[in-house]
């Protein structure tokens, strides 16, 4: 090496260094502007999640008679998906798929019997999983979970473990618990009471009340999520809310002021007390100026619980209900809003509760991890722009099997049963519907249509091969 | 009588001369007074009636994948009614109600069988029947119908003599007079095309065209609704323009431009282009500036033709479709629209094409005639005020009889009978629904309200004694 290439080397080093300095001031000052604009880049996040709630049960998706003026509103000014699919047919496998991004069968929890966890299960959503609160979390989330958990009840599977800051709510389901006392049969959930279901409610990991007053259990959601967003008026730290709402699971309830209001009885009482709750949020986002940063999802677990008669919700035109892989076991209201981003609109895009958590992360600029499958898309583009949606597939599992496959506008059938009851039933060739066309599923289509069923067939085998076998976390009991 | 009384009188006399022209004067000012203001208290009535429409087949009506953005845009901006009746099962019958402002029974046009008129009837509305064209004309209306009429083919019973000043359109179904060389059985309304049904077009009393062009009837009907507002754009006369759809009954045909447009198939598209035609109306409207001067009312015939299949509609959650007293067969998308006048929302209050005559001449300044029973109700306070209606209760005919009465929430049904099909089956006691709680007609409550059922039979009876026995015109056939 030369003197005169020292020399250079020497200049070149200050030089190097210089432009370093320069540059982490640089990169100071981009962190300092990317910090000023970051309610743009993260917006907050909120999922209103109803539970057992059916396809035809909102106003702005066809109900006569419950009137839900708050999700009309919500609908007109946001997008209204009318092929919105849950990823479950049942409470706890619908909520493992939302909270993870990925079908239930992945975590263990999707199981045929049982289809859900129970007060004695010991089981819940791996600490492995990561949940978009988990997720969220990356991007500096402040997190919240309000209501129904349903993804186990010991204190490492419950939110406070699982991404979420704090939680408000009920473990599992409100017709849990039930005790020996109560009146027999369906009588307890005619004219309900809260002294029934001994179920518990929980702030973070301890139970505060017992038996929960189930009466007024829609209200404090309403109370604790809007208390939540208050927090957040100045705006300067994004945050996740879910609000899993309890209701319209049987027992319903619904408090004093929404006793008798609607025509569609006791049910419709409870659906209209929901809409009012939404109404509430929705206000609070528009009176703090956050409405123009939070985008908001409504939709629900799980299509109606038909079997309940007049206690359960409708389907609208859709086929049978909840539990079971027809549509009107999985197909949901849907509806996105983010007022100045998300275009107005009604879509028969598909989306599904699997592409929150990847549309949520992408928004928040939080990379998916690498080490696990995703069944997920980010819909920001059918969102903002009305672009096409990626999903061109569902697949709807009952328990451990791929019962049927939607792409495009074709589903196939490999199993029937219908929700509750009845025994499954193989089909070889599988029923071919085309739901776009027949959303009903009354046309059976194979015979003119060997091509599809292959493909479909094809997807099926293909999408089973994703899946690895894991413990199930449904068949664990507490210990005695 | 003294002179100075005789005076007082030859003055009073003059007094009263005076005053009774001074009088005339001011009724002459009035009169002119009230010409100038004639628009705002006569208002245009446009009625857009589609044929075997649904309750489920429209987007705002919760259709997940047919698109009707002019009738959603139509429901946002007036009133959508959610329990809105058609008071007929079938085509015949629908349509004399909506004519006449009276139950079918009355003009002797709902039997059993025939339940419509054919091309070989003989029969048809009489002329002693009073049309809504005929009582507006009262009020110096310009009245047309364009579309399909079925109340009668022969001279005598034709639009232009039943108050319309002109007519275009198809006398009856556009699936009659089907041609022996067309494919057999359903293939013929499979891959329909206009040559296998030699329907005629008529204009006025004229055959212009057999077999109608079914392809292009949607939009030649916009077209001379279209040109009819146009012709009345200087707002000098009130019209009435009849409106009715010959889609979506079968055979299925739309234009060019609704080729392969609709997810639902060739359905979706033959609704969408009645859509568009909405569309066409209401834009006419707008250009024109008689939108503010103009009320409009959509609904249809009857339910959906569900034994048809996919080339049939659906009524959503309700049960059953076309030809039943369920509320399927019944109960439609109704939608009033009168910018500034007609106040925006969604009412579950009851309104019912009966309703749409006494609504129409009471806004007109028609009185109704004294000599015969009227089954309307006058709704303008409902429209434009939002005050609950007038109408309580509801009779389903099948037939000659009341299958059922709805009163309230409550409705009885005497017999059932599935729309096509089926032998009917007397109920004693009747089946008991509340239809507002259990829109789907599921769970019978007839044990627990025996006095509820004793107030719906007296109904029944009530209305039965007012139906007089006239002749019916479904039975006269066609002189060989």
């Amino acid at each position: 090496m030369s003197p005169d290439i020292a020399l250079n080397h020497s200049q070149r080093g200050w030089t190097c260094t210089f432009t370093r300095v320069f540059v982490i001031a640089l990169s100071v000052t981009f962190v300092a502007t990317a910090a000023a604009q970051e309610p743009p880049n993260r917006p907050n996040v909120i999922l209103i999640f109803a539970d057992d709630l059916g396809y035809g049960d909102l106003s702005c998706y066809g109900h006569p008679t419950i009137r839900t003026p708050h999700l009309d509103r919500m609908a007109a000014e946001g997008l209204r998906f009318t092929q919105f699919y849950s990823a479950g047919i049942v409470c706890t496998p619908s909520r493992a798929a939302l909270m993870t991004g990925r079908h239930a069968v992945r975590s263990g929890l999707s199981e045929e019997s049982p289809r859900v966890l129970f007060p004695d299960s010991g089981g819940g959503l791996p600490e492995s999983e990561l949940t978009i609160a988990e997720l969220l979390k990356q991007a500096n989330y402040d997190t919240a979970c309000v209501g129904k958990w349903h993804l186990g009840h010991l204190p490492q599977f419950l939110p406070t473990n699982q991404g979420f800051d704090r939680y408000l709510g009920l473990p599992y389901s409100n017709d849990m618990d039930r005790v020996p006392t109560s009146p027999k049969g369906l009588q307890a959930f005619l004219d309900p009471r809260s002294d029934y279901w001994n179920v518990p409610l929980m702030r973070d990991t301890k139970i505060v009340e017992r038996p929960a007053d189930q009466t007024t259990l829609t209200k404090r959601y309403a109370e604790e999520a809007v208390g939540f967003i208050n927090e957040h008026k100045l705006g300067d730290k994004p945050f996740l809310l879910y609000l899993a709402h309890t209701m319209p699971h049987v027992p319903l309830f619904r408090s004093r002021e929404f006793e008798n209001v609607s025509r569609r009885g006791l049910y419709g009482d409870v659906v209209e007390e929901v809409d009012w709750s939404v109404g509430q949020v929705l206000d609070t986002l528009r009176e703090t100026g956050l409405a123009e940063n939070t985008l908001v999802w409504f939709t629900s677990d799980n299509g109606p619980w038909i079997v309940k008669g007049l206690q359960g919700g409708s389907a609208g035109l859709l086929r049978d209900g909840k539990g079971s892989t027809f549509e009107g076991g999985v197909r949901e209201p849907g509806i996105a809003w983010w007022p100045g981003t998300v275009k107005p609109g009604v879509t028969t895009e598909l989306g599904s509760t699997l592409d929150i958590l990847p549309t949520a992360c992408a928004m928040a600029g939080v990379e998916l991890p690498k080490d696990r499958k995703y069944d997920g898309y980010d819909l920001s583009s059918l969102l903002k722009n009305g672009e096409a949606s990626p999903r061109h597939e569902m697949f709807y599992y009952r328990g451990q099997d791929v019962f049927a496959v939607r792409q495009g506008p074709w589903k196939a059938h490999f199993t029937t049963q219908i929700g509750y009851g009845g025994q499954p039933e193989k089909h070889d060739p599988p029923v071919l519907y085309n739901v776009e066309l027949d959303p009903s599923e009354t046309t059976n289509m194979a015979k003119d249509h060997p091509d599809i069923i292959a493909r479909l067939t094809d997807l099926a085998e293909q999408q089973k091969k994703t899946i690895e076998k894991v413990p199930s976390q449904l068949a664990i009991k507490l210990p005695e």
